[in-house]
């Protein structure tokens, strides 16, 4: 008994597995991202029929989807990467697949998770930050997941922290996506490797050579390596990432950040200056409890994880 | 039944009103702030036992105090004010006055008062910003008030908006009441005044003729008379305002944001550019349901009321 | 007696003039930029000797050029739109042409001509800044052109104005271009536009109807009109670039600012708050002379006329 | 031949040298600072007889005084620490003395000094920043001061490095003098150990224990011995002070930077991540000959100096 399937929407894969109480994936399938918006309705429910064929008894379906989901987690009202727009997405995938479905913001699903069967374990009130290519998160409060009035809470990436900053895909300025994330993090290193490449030989000879060949992984491993330019563009981004930090303890006030994403597989490195930048900037710092600054432990599987959880609750 | 006393403890003076179901305020009473810790405490108890002698029938007290006020609203960890260092607020009054005590942080429980019997009626999910001399602020997720795992989450005031800002009192730099508070509008009016003086003849003329001389009430009086630097000075103000809205929208994706405080006395002089501004920098406008901007109804009764209805409450 | 030759390259074409000692051009001739090197070269060439072929005595010949131009005034370092790098731009005219050449940058060549017979008229120090597409200026000291050690002074366009500001094509981000040119114009009208469209008609109904249609000639044309959020795109654009006249105040300390550049055709509608911007931000205003912000009134013809005036200049 | 006297006002002293055309001080007296503008141009005055009592033939006076100095070199418009307005000195002190006597700022004395005779040696286009209390600075091009047309150029401490940034004792916000300077560094070290004190150990052991007891000498001291927070605070520093270098490169392209001042006396510790910092934010560095970035060599003396070799110019 128990048993809920989760769907994950990636850009290249659609990953569907059934879950159990625990969190634990008992089995999963995966198929390729259609390019139509109508093509990837009909690829979840593919991928949800296949994970059931097994013939385990499902209760439910969660989707975790890029975009904003509507308050009653049925309708995907706009998505950045498929041409989603008011989706009516529960009912048209209850249509083909006969499970009652639940749809959620992907980055609040992964917080779920995380917070269930994750880093979360324990903490009632903890704030999720997904630091991968871009910036997203995921609010527990009191353990619900906070989704606002209208369903759009927990928008993280994208509150102002620099004025007249840089341009966000959003259309906005300086959101803190563009300071804290893997892509700003390839911007800190290029920059760096640009106007010192004397300082970044270990990194430059990771990629083509040339500042504008440097990608993620490059950094993570010259930092491994002991790439003073490395080092330096994960300090950047932890000054970052922990002044945004101190900022949603003064409003959320949680017992727990959890810190995930492909940025924070470089453990300590990373974390350990976002914790010291998370201090610095916590406004009244001494006369308060601060919250733990942890580590993701559910890697990508947090958000297949966190959507089929959510569809048991109901 | 179903009286409560609320007690605002203000800087030069110490309020504790009876309060009615409906949030009317049936009696008050008002003593001087002592100058020291203990004094207040027993200026609070004074205060509440006058209030009490005409005999009705009283449930429980709120005592709505500025600074941080912990998990279980019993004691004052930290007031920037009053010299309280984790003050057993709670146990000390209601042993002087016997009846049950809630204490709760004064921003929060004004916003609890807005939402509960003023412009916030009708919602569930609201944020209320304060523009008093500084900036404080509530949060109300799903009617309830959002206090955080540790008590102090909703201090609006001091999240980053600029990086390497204006010194703050709270010890950070460029924290969001540096530039969006009554203490904002004053600068922002004098800097102009200074610079363009003849731009700023009616407001310089309600003061003592200087820029340096230029008050809060100036400003507001001199909007009113067309004034130019007066209308920048608010302007500016609510560039800042509308601005960090849409990071809170972001974040919480309230129905509706309360507007209240000194500065919100201007009414829709400063209100419709909050708007303008909310508008512009609110991410995905485009994609989701706006919440409303409201202007706050209760003044300065806000405080007591809402601290003697979170009292009711228990 | 005392004729030059100055050629302005463009875009999309060269121009060269035959300028007389009163900076009056006698007589040009353009031809089409070509897209290689040296088929630039070339073109520089052949249109200085068709507009010799008159038959008038010509004494020298000076070169506009964007970019670097090295400190003997004859080697291009570097150009951002044709591809030259460390280009020996006078010795390969002056082979071809059998004339004295002066090679210059374009800004530089302009401001000289607003010096010499424009709006610089009576003033020994002086600032230009020309509001085109990008920003560009050059600076005049005691009547003497300021090219720095190697040739690259004056490069006013590329101080950094907001740390961690927009990426700029230079490489940097926050740069003042990037607040105060033509293009940052056109971005503060679609943002506001795209988020108050009811307060943007005028200037809508001139483009396409959306904000990403909205280009620099139709700001210009709305404010006319009266269009409010035309009129605020001039009025952000005017805060930066006053201000940043301030900081250039505070280092060169002029007798004159000279605004010119496609932005000031709209005159007093984008000068006034430019002045008024430079008050407010100039530091010690109270204290010492205040340079006067003129706009500029050679148009177009600045930089050939300055060319040529440079070119005699020897 | 050619001996003059610089004067340079201190805080606490008055310090008058007669020096040689070779830079060297042959002889100094030292008067307490009066703390009336009348009797500061006695003291002056006093010094000057004093130091030329021992009979050498002198030709002229300079004297360094902190404020606006006007285009004649006569008359201080307003000096910050004194209570001069437009203070006709120069008569003053010539009628006392009966020399000739040039006034000038006292940071563009001590800049013409490390031109003549210190680090500046052997260049033509200097700029030299003096990273004291606060940040001054002297421009040298071609061989001469760059005063401008007023008198006032050279504030370089004074222009906006952050929009909305910390408020400066010069009226205005965000000035660069409150990022690079011994003050910003005493700050960037408190907040630092206020914060993180555990990594602050020997920087709190130097003072009395507390972040706020933390002095500039204390951070100079505690960076030898390898303290976190103090090597961090410099690196702060630096990092602001390379970019403004950066910004004055864009404008003045000078052959040379003088970094002087008691920050500099740390030496490589703050001189190495200044030109780091400065060549990551050098815009077309790619392109263009770098200045250099030199320790300033004639430490305190260089304003005397400097004042002495001005007055010899005449």
């Amino acid at each position: 008994m128990g048993l809920t399937i989760g769907v994950d929407i990636g850009g290249t894969k659609i990953a569907a597995g059934v879950v159990d109480e625990e969190g634990l994936i008992l089995e999963t399938v995966k198929v390729p991202t259609p390019t139509t918006p109508e093509g990837v309705v009909d690829a979840i429910s593919d991928a949800v029929r296949a994970v059931c064929a097994s013939g385990q008894d499902i209760e439910a379906v969660g989707v975790g989807a890029a975009g904003y989901v509507d308050d009653k987690r049925a309708t995907v009202l706009f998505a950045p990467n498929i041409d989603w727009r008011r989706e009516a997405l529960k009912d048209k995938v209850e249509q083909r697949v006969g499970l009652p479905v639940v749809v959620e913001n992907d980055a609040n699903a992964a917080a779920w998770g995380e917070y269930r069967f994750g880093a979360g374990k324990g903490h009632d009130d903890v704030v999720c930050i997904t630091l991968g290519t871009g910036l997203g998160g995921g609010i527990i409060i009191g353990g619900r997941l906070h989704r606002g009035r209208f369903g759009v809470a927990g928008e993280i990436g994208h509150i102002r922290v620099v004025p007249d900053g840089l341009l966000c895909g959003c259309g906005s300025q300086g959101c803190w996506e563009q300071y804290a994330s893997g892509r700003a993090l390839v911007r800190y290193a290029r920059q760096r490797a640009a106007a010192t490449p004397e300082s970044a030989e270990v990194l430059l000879s990771l990629g083509d050579g040339t500042s504008e060949g440097i990608e993620g992984q490059h950094v993570t491993r010259a930092v491994e390596l002991g790439d003073p330019v490395a080092i330096d563009s994960f300090r950047e981004l932890a000054r970052w990432a922990g002044a945004g930090l101190a900022d949603l303890a003064s409003l959320f006030d949680p017992s727990a950040f959890i810190v995930g994403g492909g940025v924070s597989d470089a453990g300590e490195v990373v974390l350990e200056p976002i914790r010291k930048s998370f201090r610095r900037w916590l406004v009244g710092g001494q006369h308060r409890p601060h919250a733990q600054v942890l580590v993701a432990r559910l890697g990508g599987r947090a958000g297949l994880v966190g959507a089929a959880d959510l569809a048991r609750q109901g």
